[in-house]
């Protein structure tokens, strides 16, 4: 799918997805889009996790769930490794955020839904328990999971301020 | 550009740009792949600035430059606006990253190239004086500006680990 088209097509998918099964192929794409993002100093403090076996799937459900991880069939989970960092920068953030954003053109593109889903994962023993059900270090944070799959319907958009609002030449506010 | 294409496309621009000109049309294209970017409870926190004005571009320069900023013929400045925050959380940093990777991407599949400029901007003396030149409220951050142009030829490309150091199945460090 062209770029602009990929940007277009996502949106925040807070619905139920299908149960079709996503080829391994096509999350693997989807992955390797998210480890082609950018990060600070080159640290490379993304690595990801795909899930798409669903013993997996339900106990992290059974640990905590909110809109799509309920029903989609797979999910990549975003790993964070602090001991990437220099001592006095922290792009962790900017990392995990620039990856998760490529991935979820990347699903756009190849005609998935997907959210970020970091609500559940504020609370620290919440991404304890995901990290231990998947065998991480827990000194990783875990602070996004994508659902990823079909949509099961396409899902409520959210209104965005108009363009002109947000954008300006040369001067804030200044229009053309 | 095929989205994957563009993916490919997209790295690090820390070389000189030619001085041709960036076609607003094409400035405005890369602007609104950035706001289409998601923002944490929709709050979009992000507006833009876009720079082309010469003489703009080199006062902003004079405060402080490093990178492409010194030769790009254009740019667009990230602000971020911390009171459309709610008292307890904080996206700020998640929207603006989001917001900078969708056009890094959007301008690489326009046949650009950019760079995630932060470093110079992590001092608040030097964020506030590129507000004050652009007009901006000094409540707002400026927390990354990016360079945009044509490069002088293409740049050297950082080296990435291993896909598969960064990505496992069902479990941290399982192949598949």
């Amino acid at each position: 799918m062209d770029f602009f088209e990929a940007v277009k097509a996502r949106y925040t998918h807070k619905e139920t997805f299908l149960g079709t099964p996503v080829p391994r192929e096509h999350l693997e794409k989807i992955a390797r889009a998210g480890l082609a993002a950018p990060s600070g100093d080159n640290a490379q403090s993304v690595s990801l996790i795909i899930i798409d076996d669903s013993g997996v799937l339900s106990r992290l459900r059974a640990i905590a769930a909110s809109d799509g991880l309920r029903t989609a069939p797979a999910a990549i989970a975003i790993l964070s490794d602090p001991s990437t960092q220099k001592k006095d920068t922290n792009f962790l953030k900017e990392d995990y955020s620039a990856a998760a954003e490529n991935m979820l053109l990347a699903a756009a593109a190849l005609g998935y839904a997907s959210v970020w889903l970091d609500y559940i994962l504020m609370d620290r023993q919440v991404q304890l328990a995901y990290l231990r059900e998947l065998g991480a270090p827990e000194s990783y944070l875990l602070p996004i999971i994508l659902p990823i799959g079909k949509p099961d319907g396409e899902g409520s958009r959210r209104v965005k301020k108009p363009f002109d609002e947000r954008m300006s030449y040369n001067g804030f506010g200044c229009k053309k």
